[in-house]
């Protein structure tokens, strides 16, 4: 028969989700009669609201009709795109720079195929489990060595140094993957870092992956939504970004990245086009009834809700928030962000985990799981209904006064 | 900067569907007056049937509600599973041997990574070109020599072998990748050929991919749907398949491929849950809305919309075939199948595409574009509004009258 693809006996464990899932499962048959609140995965619960919605339901009633139907779309509805690039990105960029995705992590999964297996990979440490994974599918992340893989730089982000990683620790000719407003920390680099992040990816010879899919969280006006509010980003930068989080789309599954026209490889190859051919050979598009929404929500009506949901799960965050701090737990996040970052020094995150699951029955993130600087904090997700937050604010409350 | 993964410069060309369009386009552009048939790429055209477009209407208003709302589903609705085993397995598949996706082109891509570079791949000649630009994009290819990829076995399909390959050519520890009803030429492979293909992957370790895309076109009730009908095709086949044409969901994107928990690799670990493994990690599932449809699609009356809509189709299919064939062109398929494999004896593919296409205004698949042994052939595909196809027909039978 043939043989296992190496690159995946490289992976440790398994992802880090369907693992808590499954921890969840276990304590839930031990204890049936336990209500479980998860603030574990950052998966959306409220309702898409009216507008966005009708453009869901109307991309699918069109296909009903001989008028409306479409078949592939395999580069992204015209209209889409450009609202995509007048929205976030004042118009910056052309069609042919934006690429409509069935998700960021999807298109974060395809993008190391632009460089290939071998190629040196830096991420924050914590960062968003995919990064690592999807290095290590590739053939780009070597060996593991006890505590992370020998091809991966991990650039440490803690409370020393404000959860900015120092740049001079980026290797040469390395793909950077930088997430900001960051998953798990919460913490959004301000202009002046991401200019340093420019610079230095720009003097290395990197190219930055930018994962952007929390910018709508952002409230701070100083602070940059987008990588390409950065000069000469455009040289050094592909931006992916995703409907899931601001529009409530995680299970409708919509998202885009830019890869801009000036991007080129050591060589002089255009970037763009490569990942145009293959979007093209290996995507078939993203769903017409996705698009529709996705048209919707940009909108004028469509960014109120964007705003109004945003909103929302802000509100969340803020009371797990101050339920932390009411605590004396030192926490990151939950004011641009939907994470709450929260620091139990000298424990192990597994095993807070495991107490505030046994404890108060709400599921939580360990911070491990992103990353060994992650090993003593917990990941709280600002995602779920108001009343179950509420709830699992007041069991914390609970759980900490004993 | 960054250097150029050497695995896309080994793409030869463009993708043959872009390739086309662009031709097209430079054809309508020199030719404003003229009204374009296409015939060429195999894009659905007709409006989704009722019951099936109901079940997406619904799928979408559901996320408008709190009750219904849902997030992420990586592994695809259990009901939706449970359903595919059951219409198109007779149940002998668990839940967690059928997978979701967004489509039988993007799982192509992504099954690769089960084995990795160096993989030994055998396709039949012509094939769909996602399997070989994909084995490419996955360093399996090997280098270009003229007419084809020196690690990649073209197993030619011609009139002389009735579009059956010699089995005896599949090198040993090889992955196969097999198309029935095939894309392009319309052939389906019988029982027994079947039987041979899957007892010659037994005796030669190898492992069968088995686009079953197009099932849903056999009208022949000895033709087998599925490679399982064949015994033991469990333990050397994954199968892919899809929504896309049967139900008209090309631009909806669903699909699923089935990986049976008997599949092991040469060392003896489980195929089934690598893939597993790696869906979790670089996908995030297909759209819920899409999923909502699928399970439409699959109860009595979806099924009778699925029979009516590529009975269309297949009506479609006998009005070229007639034609052709009036014309005394050898053709194959078109029966169970929704393309036309035209033969035309000594000429190139891509001349007879463009002499059709000024002659015409038909736009149909240069046969070269799928492979060595299409050279002489060209495709011409049954999907198209039945006027469309009646003018084409007619445009078909003057040039061939002069």
């Amino acid at each position: 028969m043939l043989t296992r693809n190496p690159n995946i006996a490289n992976l440790k464990a398994g992802y880090l989700f369907p693992e808590i899932a499954k921890r969840r499962r276990e304590f839930a048959a031990a204890h049936p009669a336990a209500k479980i609140i998860s603030l574990g995965v950052g998966n959306t619960t409220e309702p898409v609201l009216p507008h966005t919605n009708a453009g869901l339901v109307d991309g699918a009633k069109k296909l009903g009709t001989a008028e409306g139907y479409s078949g592939y779309q395999d580069e992204g509805l015209p209209a889409l795109r450009e609202k995509i690039s007048k929205v976030f990105y004042d118009g910056k960029f052309t069609l042919d720079e934006i690429f409509i995705s069935d998700g960021a992590k999807c298109d974060i999964g395809r993008l190391q195929i632009l460089f290939g297996a071998g190629t040196k990979i830096a991420v924050q440490d914590p960062s968003y489990p995919v990064y690592v994974d999807g290095s290590v599918l590739a053939g780009a992340a070597g060996s593991w060595i006890g505590t992370g893989y020998a091809g991966i730089t991990y650039l440490p982000c803690t409370a020393e140094n404000n959860f900015f990683p120092d740049l001079d620790a980026i290797p040469q000719n390395s793909l950077i993957y930088f997430c900001s407003p960051n998953n798990p920390t919460g913490a959004v680099s301000d202009r002046a870092q991401l200019s340093a992040l420019v610079e230095a990816a720009l003097s290395k010879g990197c190219i930055i992956i930018f994962d952007a899919a929390y910018s709508e969280f952002i409230r701070d006006p100083s602070l940059p939504k987008t990588i390409y509010e950065i000069d000469k980003a455009d040289l050094c930068a592909i931006e992916v970004n995703s409907f899931s989080k601001p529009a409530g789309f995680t299970g409708v599954r919509l998202g885009w990245s830019v890869v801009p026209k000036a991007l080129k490889y050591s060589t002089g190859e255009s970037i763009n086009a490569d990942w145009n051919r293959i979007a093209g050979t290996i995507f078939n598009g993203a769903s017409n009834i996705a698009q529709a929404g996705g048209l919707s929500a940009l909108d004028d009506e469509g960014l109120n809700e964007i705003r109004k949901l945003t909103d929302f799960y802000l509100g969340n965050a803020k009371l797990i928030r101050d339920t932390l701090q009411k605590l004396g737990i030192n926490c990151m996040g939950g004011d641009n962000s939907p994470y709450i970052w929260a620091h139990f020094p000298g424990r192990d995150s597994w095993e807070v985990f495991a107490e505030i699951l046994e404890k108060c029955h709400v599921v939580t993130t360990p911070g491990a799981g992103f990353g060994p600087a992650g090993r003593e904090f917990v990941r709280f997700s600002a995602f779920g209904h108001r009343t179950d937050v509420e709830e699992a604010c007041r069991r914390l409350i609970g759980f900490g006064e004993h």
